[in-house]
Parts: C-alpha cells; sequence; structure tokens
C-alpha cells in the first residue's frame, strides 16, 4: 500500500470514530482518558525501553543535545504526562452546552450548542509527551485525531499510541478515534494536509520552518502558531519597580519560549531613569542589548552591548538577546508595535490609566496586557486548563488554544412546527 | 499602473484605514453610517441613472433576464438599502466588549474583548444593493473593507462607493475604510484573495463556481458558503400536521434559496400516510418528485414523478424538485444526511424526545432543527439583526455569519506588576 491511500484510510477511519466520539458522553470520554493515564503509569518501563531504541537511533545519526534532550522521556516527563490526563479529566465537559437559546417573533427557540470540530490532525517535532497531551484534549473535546510525530520518536510513540487504544477500548470507544501515522516518510505528512474530506484542522506544533512548509501545501485549515516576536512598552508614567521586575521577568524567565520579550520600549522621558536599572539585571544573566543610538548612550559601559539593526526589530532571538528602542511615548510604541510584532503578546507598563485603556484596545496582538509580564500569555496561566497550542491566526482561535478551541457551535433550534410566513 | 499594484495599494491604504475603524468610538461609527443612509435617500435620482447606465450596457450584452432582475436597483431596492443601514445603526456595538473576566492565582486578571478582524474583502456579483450592506455590517464591526462587486454593476457601485466615502469623511473617518475596486478586470480578484498582508479574511458572496474557482487560489482564509442541500426528515413519531406542513414550507417557500429543502427523507412507518398528504400540496405548485422505489410506489400516479438516481441525493435543484426517499428511521436517516448533506441545515419532524435530542447533538451540520422549517436557517430570523453571508465552514462562523462573524477574540490581562514564577 503506498502512502497516499495509507493516510486515506486512516482518513476514513478517523471520519467514522469521529462520529462516535461526537455521541459518547462525558463519564465515557473521561474513562477512557483515565485508562491510558492507568496504562501509562503500568507500562512506564516499556515506555522507557521504547525511548532507548528512538534514543540510541538519534544519538547514532548525531541529533544535535537539545534534540535529544527533548526527545528524552524522563520519569518526570512520564509522571507529568500522567497529571495532565487526570487534569484533563477534572475539567468541564466543553461538549453540547446550549448557549443563548432565546425565542424570536415567529415562534421558535434559537441558540448555540457547542460541538467536536470532528477530525484534528496533529503535526508535532520530538516530544514524545506531545503525542498522550495531544490525544487527550482531543478524546475530552469529543474528537477524533490523526497524530504525526517526528519520526525521531516513533518508537515510544508506537507504545503510547497502543496505550491510547487500550484505553478508548476499555471505555468502549472506537480504537480509531486516535491514530499515530505509523510510518516516517514524509509524504504522510503531505497528505495528511490535504485531506480536507477527512480532516477538519490541522494543528501545527513545531518551528518555524515546518509552519511555512505546511503553509505553502495545506487544503486544510490550520490552527497556525508562527512566531513570538513579543514587547514590553515602558510609559513614561510606569511605576519604576513595576517595570524593572517586568522588563527583567519577560526577557530572563525563560529564553527558548514564545511569550519571551524580544524588544524592550522605552519611552525617553524614564528611560535614563530605567534602563540603568535595568542593565544591573541583565547583566547578571550576561543578556546582550542590541540598542538603537539613543539607548546604547544610556546604556555606555554595559559589557554586551551592540547596535540594533533593521533586522533586530523583527528577529525571535529564543536567546539571551535583547533589542532595545526609545520612543517618544505610546503613539510610536504602538506604532513600532503594529509594525514589527508578530502579534502574540504585548505589554504596556503605565500607572497612566488612558495610556493602558488605549494600549489594550489599539495594539492588534492576541494578548495585550497591562503591568504584566510577557510571560503569563499560556494556556495554563489564563486558566484554560491545558492549551493544545497558541494561535498568531485571528480567525477561529486566537492566543492560548484549549479545549474550545477544537470545538465549533452549530446553531440548534427548537420549533413547534412553525413555517415560514 | 498595473492591477497588482492598484491592488497592492489598495490594500495598504485598507489596513492603514483599519487602524482608525478600530479606534473610533461606536458613535462616530454609527454617525457614518446615517450619513450614508442620508445620502443614498437624497441622492436617489442619481443612483438611479447609474443603474440605468449598468442596464443598458447588460441588455447590450445579452445578460440573462434573470441577471438583469438581480442587477436592476428598483426604488424598493433603495429603500431596503437605507433600511438596512437605519436596523444596523440601532444594533448594539459589537466592539470593545470585554467578556470573562477572571482573577488567576498568579494575581492577574484575564478575559477576552471582541475587536475587529482588520481588513474584510468581499467579492459578489450583480446586486448593488451588497455594496451598502456589506459596507454597513464592515463600518458597524470597526472593519476596514475591500469590495470587489460585479463588473455588470460598475456604474451603480461607484456611485454608491462615492456616497459611502462621503459618509465616512462626514464622520471624520477615513474614506479608505470602505474601497470599491474600480476596475473591471478579472486579476483584481486573483490580487485580492492572495494579499495576506493586507487582508484578514474573504467573504465571498455568490454562485458554487465563483467559491470553488476563490478557494482553489486563496491564500488568504475565507468565509465560505458553498450550497444548501438541506433535508427534512420526518420521524415515525411526527404529528401529521406538523409534517405536512413543514414538508410544503420548506420546499415551496421560496425555490432559490440555499436554506430550502432538497431531499425529503420519511420514516416507513409513517410514509404511507403523510407523503399522500404532502404530494396533493406539491401538485399544485407542479413540483417534480424524486423518488426512490417505495416512496415511488406510494406516489403511483403523480403527476410529475420520475426516478431519484444516485446523484439525486447530492443535487441542490434550486427549483420545484425534491427528492424522496423512505429510511428504517433516524439512524438510516441521519446516516443519509451524514453521507449526502453539505452540512447548511437538517430539520427532523418528531413529537418523540429521545429522537430530537439525538437528530441535535448527532447531525453535524450548521443549523439542525426540530419541528421547525428550514427556511428560518437565516441571519435575520436567528435575531442575529443582519447577515454578511451563511458558513458552511466548522471554524470561525458556522451557519448564518453577523457581526459577531466580522470579529476576533484577543485576551486582555489587567497586571498590577505581576512577574512569572
Amino acid at each position: 500500500m503506498d502512502i497516499k491511500q495509507y493516510m486515506e484510510q486512516l482518513g476514513q477511519q478517523a471520519r467514522k470514530a469521529s462520529r462516535a466520539m461526537a455521541r459518547a458522553d462525558s463519564a465515557t470520554r473521561n474513562r477512557a482518558l483515565t485508562l491510558i493515564a492507568d496504562g501509562i503509569e503500568r507500562e512506564a518501563d516499556a515506555l522507557r525501553a521504547a525511548n532507548r531504541l528512538d534514543m540510541d537511533a538519534a544519538a547514532a545519526n548525531g541529533l544535535a543535545p537539545a534534540m535529544l534532550d527533548r526527545l528524552a522521556l524522563s520519569d518526570k516527563a512520564i509522571a507529568t504526562m500522567v497529571e495532565g490526563l487526570r487534569q484533563i479529566v477534572a475539567l468541564p465537559d466543553p461538549i453540547g452546552e446550549i448557549s443563548g437559546l432565546k425565542f424570536r417573533p415567529s415562534g421558535i427557540q434559537v441558540g448555540q450548542m457547542r460541538v467536536p470540530l470532528g477530525v484534528i490532525g496533529i503535526i508535532y517535532e520530538s516530544r514524545p509527551n506531545v503525542t498522550v497531551d495531544a490525544a487527550g484534549l482531543c478524546i475530552k473535546s469529543g474528537n477524533a485525531t490523526i497524530l504525526r510525530g517526528g519520526s525521531e520518536a516513533i518508537h515510544c510513540n508506537r507504545a503510547l499510541a497502543q496505550l491510547v487504544k487500550e484505553g478508548l477500548l476499555g471505555a468502549g470507544l472506537p480504537e480509531n478515534a486516535v491514530q499515530v501515522v505509523d510510518t516516517t516518510d514524509r509524504a504522510a505528512v503531505g497528505a495528511l494536509i490535504t485531506m480536507p474530506q477527512y480532516v477538519d484542522v490541522i494543528v501545527p506544533r513545531g518551528g518555524k520552518g515546518l509552519i511555512a512548509r505546511l503553509m505553502e501545501e495545506a487544503t486544510v485549515p490550520m490552527i497556525k502558531h508562527l512566531d513570538g516576536i513579543c514587547h514590553v512598552y515602558i510609559d513614561d508614567m510606569a511605576d519604576l519597580q513595576k517595570a524593572v521586575a517586568i522588563g527583567f521577568n519577560a526577557k530572563c524567565h525563560r529564553y527558548g519560549t514564545c511569550n519571551t520579550m524580544e524588544t524592550l520600549l522605552l519611552a525617553r522621558p524614564i528611560a535614563a531613569k530605567v534602563l540603568p536599572e535595568l542593565a544591573k539585571l541583565y547583566a547578571t544573566k550576561e543578556v546582550e542589548l542590541r540598542a538603537d543610538a539613543e539607548a546604547a548612550a544610556i546604556l555606555a559601559g554595559y559589557p554586551h552591548l551592540a547596535a540594533a539593526t533593521e533586522e533586530d526589530w523583527s528577529t525571535e532571538y529564543l536567546a539571551a538577546i535583547l533589542a532595545v528602542k526609545i520612543v517618544d511615548g505610546i503613539d510610536e510604541a504602538m506604532d513600532h508595535i503594529n509594525q514589527y510584532s508578530s502579534k502574540h503578546t504585548e505589554s504596556i507598563i503605565t500607572e497612566d490609566y488612558s495610556a493602558g485603556m488605549r494600549f489594550l484596545r489599539e495594539v492588534d496582538s492576541a494578548s495585550v496586557m497591562i503591568n504584566a509580564s510577557t510571560r503569563f500569555a499560556d494556556g495554563f496561566e489564563y486558566g484554560l486548563g491545558a492549551e493544545i497550542g497558541i494561535s498568531n491566526d485571528k480567525l477561529h482561535a486566537r492566543g492560548p488554544v484549549g479545549l474550545e478551541g477544537l470545538t465549533s457551535l452549530k446553531y440548534v433550534v427548537f420549533g413547534h412546527g412553525e413555517i415560514r410566513q
């Protein structure tokens, strides 16, 4: 069987399973999740053994240490997967909720019911825990899913897929509700993203390169996450203490995350006060500061100083590097953000009511904050309970995507024999 | 200037105008809508003259009478445009609403703010009234828009565009918030649907052919409406009077609309009772019935009877033709619907509670009804106040799309200096 046929078969099976999943009640879906969590705990040794096969192959293939690190299934990673599933069980069921039921002058009563999207394709790299997180979110939200993990994690993903199947069957759900693509052939991805008849949405979890490639070919809609070029703007009316704490946290709490600040904007009147304080903290982490001329003058003597180029304003460093720019005030700050931001997350530090409210309203990003670190832009911190990813899109789901993002609203009409006049 | 450059310029201007529109308050946007309505009333003679130029050219080009009919700007059409704008003014402003604000354990307060999508491209055929309806909905929802109407309506659209511009300027809004593509070159459409940097979403309003063509080329997301293959299923527990009234209304109220029933499914135990009653009514309208063998046996002697072929189950007739099929009961009905429906609107006629609830939950269409005519699937009937179209998609907007469908939710965070631990 060729890859296209194989993927077509997975698609048909998923579509069929999605009907049973949409019908299944909350208790049944939760039962499956609990059985999977139990299975992972019970089979931890087997999972570690499967992971060892992947790790050995990856080491032999010369995979970079950072990639090996992501591939590793530590005891902690196993415990986190299990804990994650149990947390998903505890979340309220999003499916079937009917909202806004209103009588209309015609006599019909109209509302909206939350329903699963149907079949969700998830494409990801390395980390085997995504297999379980994604399967868990899709089962909870009544969807069927097709998972395409990284080829380097194939043994571990196969072992996890087996446990997921057992959990589904144990709860009386179709085993094809979660299918792991069992081939490392890249053509499988090409097939998955061009089967709109079987797949309702693709969630890619991976680097910018992966997503750019998918965008060119996909005919299935995507909930996609591009880069995170996040800004903190320190307004002239900022509280200095908050500005310094947030300016340091947003950059240095973690470097590799998409909600990390990449550019710091400072209002001219306050820059000379706040920037030296921040620089003292950045120096402890050896953060390289790429500053415009004005900021560089204030930072003179800073040990890791460089001149910012045009390219810096649109670079996601994911490293101990920060672009710094002095602006006139909120208008120039918002112009800069609207021009260079990837529309992920921006924060203003200010005690000025009108400046804060303008920033909230006028900055066109998925998350807009007043006096908080950009690092809070995250499904868990927002209270979604779990997240399948963070969306840079404006349609459907924007920002951290939880269970609701995997659902849709259909109109329901309760009638009493009404006909249109 | 070539078409690509011209469209690029419209795109840049729209993006710039969209920022001012997003900032504009409710009163200002409503003021623009009122000025446009006033202008249309005042300039009715000039609009009729412009429409006459289009009508003469269309007649000379041998446009079909049905198309000429859609192109005509009657006094009633003018009054309806004006009334439509005034109704939009009266709708609540969807923009800026903040919902779900909750404190999180970290101390931040998180909610979602409804914001405009940005720039909306609308592609439509013939009817000049769409120019005003679409402009009105986009202005109300704080978006900028680029309108590409049919080439046959260019004179009338130009005249309307001028009035829209005057209304915008009169309210202090940028005139480029609504731009009518002022060329009949088809390349303009190709450019419009491939400028994701300037256009956030495309709403095509037109036939299946138009939309299929756009789907192949578009890189901008679309809120699209394909066909309406709508079903009514008369359950064995149906109330006969409701079944006959709805079965007749859903087919015969209007033939050319997307929410018209195209296939009637009847449960075997009730078919011999209800079908002859319905046939009496269909006969008064000379409706052709394309029946499966079992239904044909019941309908023997009906003057406009034909045998249904496989193709009939997936045909949108938009005419006085109806496919008729006998099924075992609700399971076969739902299997048929899930296989052949275009996922627009389906209705079950039943007095059985469990059958009705199963139908609501398990049928995967944008609108699902109990004991009501499919003809109710419409933005006005649902209480949206106005509709920009009806979506067959599952992502973002599903079913009738009102002002909310032209908006997005961004996360807003009110902090007090919180940093991530």
